[in-house]
């Protein structure tokens, strides 16, 4: 009999080739199943909620796995033990145990993104930022953001061969937030992103904040349905993944 | 005729060899006065208002230097150029004309730095805290730290061989506080401090910390004026230069 658990972490992107495994470069998939195989003296096997790309943080991410032992979740040295094992880019809160039908991917019904840019040099955001010093129309990039929400195919900001069946994503909520302190930052939330999709995003807003183009021509661009119609993808170390709902989870 | 200016700047330690200008390796001294040459086309020479360490951050630092000009404070793209020639991890904020015989150094009345601790692991803080995750007794910590207050001669704290002419300091403030979500910070305000001090100051209460001597035991290791009778160094990563003060200057 196998016992299921979702597992919460957080990780700084910097180092990682992304979430999934991949055989030529460390990923946060690869180090946690190396850890967790460790731990338990059992082949583990993880599924994560969705992929990071190479060098995007997660502030909070879920994935499950199966395990023999039906105690991880009540041993808070597993958790302990696990922090020790893994890079010090990667950290677990908490192990959950949940219904063996539960899916990390699956049953999750929206993420959130943010994404952070730097609009003053800063020496303490270096790997927490996109830093970009040209001055950004905010107004005109929420004006070219809340126009996303109108659509549901998002073939335009998706990442080429992509192995995804449907380009259709329902996106609740994007907008951007200016700190005045030198700060930006956009928020979105989706009940599922593509490939790539809020760098290249973020970067097709940041060409309607510079006034390469008015906010009405997002409309275009979706509509063409293809990716050269968007503005290249913004750099990974703005993006963070802060938040993944499951109903009626409470966790 | 030359014109003095206060320049004001903050920057990431990770990458320097510490403030101080040394043939062999990337300091801010020597950032800063290649920099200001390139701008403004003459040899600049800078005093700090201090050394920092190797890998130690400032959140606020003040040097002075002489120019031919004397408009660099009423230029506002004076600094704009500057922090374009400079690294990512140095930022200047502001440049102050002041009297020609104003000094950095001489005429700071105390200098503030806060040293931070992570309780827990956390990715996001790997540059900025030293990551120690062994539980210490901070009110022990706290009565050690008072006990600094009653004593001047600081050797037992300073950097052997070192070229100050003395060790006195009139330690003003120094206490930890603790935010109970994994960060201990201490901050401590001096007229001047000693080389090494700050960190050898923290690698010792963090000693008392773990009960490995009873606060107490300060007295006697500030009394040895022996640099081996207190504690091994805190690495430079969860150090800051966070203030320094001069009298009657408003800024």
């Amino acid at each position: 009999m196998v016992f299921r658990y979702f597992i919460i972490l957080a990780y700084k992107g910097t180092p990682f080739c992304g979430w999934q495994f991949q055989p030529n470069g460390p990923t946060v998939q690869g180090e946690l199943e190396r850890a967790l195989e460790m731990l338990l003296r059992n082949p583990a096997r993880l599924i994560g909620a969705g992929r990071t790309d190479a060098g995007v943080h997660a502030l909070y991410y879920v994935a499950h796995f199966d395990a023999l032992r039906d105690d991880l979740h009540t041993d808070a040295s597993i958790i302990e033990k696990l922090n020790g094992i893994l890079p010090r880019e990667i950290v677990v809160s908490r192990i959950i145990i949940v219904p063996p039908s539960s899916h990390a991917r699956f049953n999750a019904v929206s993420r959130t993104y943010h994404y952070r840019i730097a609009t003053k040099k800063n020496p303490f955001t270096i790997d927490w930022a996109y830093h970009f010093y040209r001055p950004l129309d905010v107004e005109k990039m929420n004006e070219a953001a809340a126009i996303l929400l109108e659509y549901k195919d998002f073939t335009s900001f998706s990442k080429l061969h992509s192995d995804a069946k449907t380009n259709l994503c329902d996106i609740f909520h994007a907008q951007w937030y200016d700190n005045h302190d030198g700060e930006l930052r956009f928020e979105i939330t989706a009940n599922r992103f593509l490939r790539n999709m809020v760098r290249a995003i973020v970067g097709t807003l940041i060409d309607v904040g510079l006034g390469k183009y008015p906010p009405a021509d997002i409309r275009e661009i979706i509509l063409e349905k293809n990716r050269g119609a968007a503005g290249t993808s913004a750099p990974p170390q703005g993006l963070y993944l802060v938040k993944i709902d499951y109903p009626g989870m409470l966790f």
